[in-house]
């Protein structure tokens, strides 16, 4: 019999969690893009905005998630990415990423999402040629890593706003300092 | 039996749209408040923005719950309040509110929420004095109003994040031009 504190399924964590609207949820992060686009002169400047956004959200969303999830101590990054790509993106967003693209020491990999809510009824116009406009999501990744100690980075390599046939994420640890969890190991 | 168009229960309509984590959309809510308060420099600018943004959400959200509700035309401006309250706010927020203190003529009523997703661990400071921070969703009533031909003047008159005891958004009918409706009646 599984124990008590065995990880959820990441259709049992969505499911154990307070939901809104999807559609109000793209709405209104569509609503912050357009602001930082008004109110900032330049697109890289607001991608940074958007990436720090993400990074103080990521912050705050991993200790929902640890509490949660019934996850502890992954035992290397390749465990937390594929945590990330099946609990995590399932937990907030009801998507799961697919891992990917691993380089030979296990530090690199890309998450792919074939089903993006952020994107629902976005265009980008013209004027708007090198936004990140997904980069919250890199920058929440980013964040929640941090807080479990792991030093990222975190670059959109595919972006089907830009003409992609996808959405990928390449998240490459640069860090690691696992004796710093904010979590207690219960093995 | 009911006939195929009969309007879902809130609770079944809910249960039909994709949905998101409510704390990550709690937090990214904060994220354009907060931006907002940076970015300009009154609370009262603050106010008007925020209002401006949920109607311009609300426009939007109209048309998904015209299309899932299956509500079609509201004989007054009685019922379309239930609806709101038992539908609209059920759909996209996953909550209802309770209509009351309606006036003598049935133009003006109160929509009190006992649970409000948008303010889950805020806290203002006191800098923030003034702040309407939940004045999207006056707007988005607003907003999706006009869509169906309600001209209305909304405000908030309980705060809990002002020290009052609830959220009570005050709603009052000032035209109504019934005949523009932007769906085509099934009677």
């Amino acid at each position: 019999m599984a124990p008590l504190t065995a990880p959820k399924s990441g259709d049992a964590l969505f499911a154990s969690v307070d939901r809104v609207n999807a559609e109000l949820f793209t709405l209104t992060y569509g609503a912050i893009v357009r602001q930082l686009l008004t109110d900032l002169e330049e697109v890289e400047e607001v991608n940074k905005q958007l990436d720090q956004m993400g990074y103080n959200i990521g912050t705050r969303l991993v200790d929902e998630f640890l509490a949660k999830s019934n996850v502890s101590r992954c035992v290397d990054f390749k465990e937390t990415a594929d945590v990330i790509a099946k609990l995590g993106f399932k937990m907030f967003l009801g998507v799961t990423a697919t891992v990917t693209n691993w380089d030979a020491e296990g530090t690199s990999c890309s998450f792919v999402l074939e089903d993006n809510p952020l994107v629902d009824f976005v265009e980008l116009p013209d004027t708007c040629q090198g936004l990140h406009y997904c980069n919250v999501l890199s920058g929440v990744i980013r964040g929640a890593l941090e807080m479990v100690s792991m030093k990222t980075e975190v670059t959109w390599v595919r972006d089907m706003l830009r003409g992609d046939d996808t959405y990928e994420m390449r998240v490459k640890l640069i860090k690691q300092v696992p004796e710093e969890y904010p979590y207690k190991d219960d093995d």
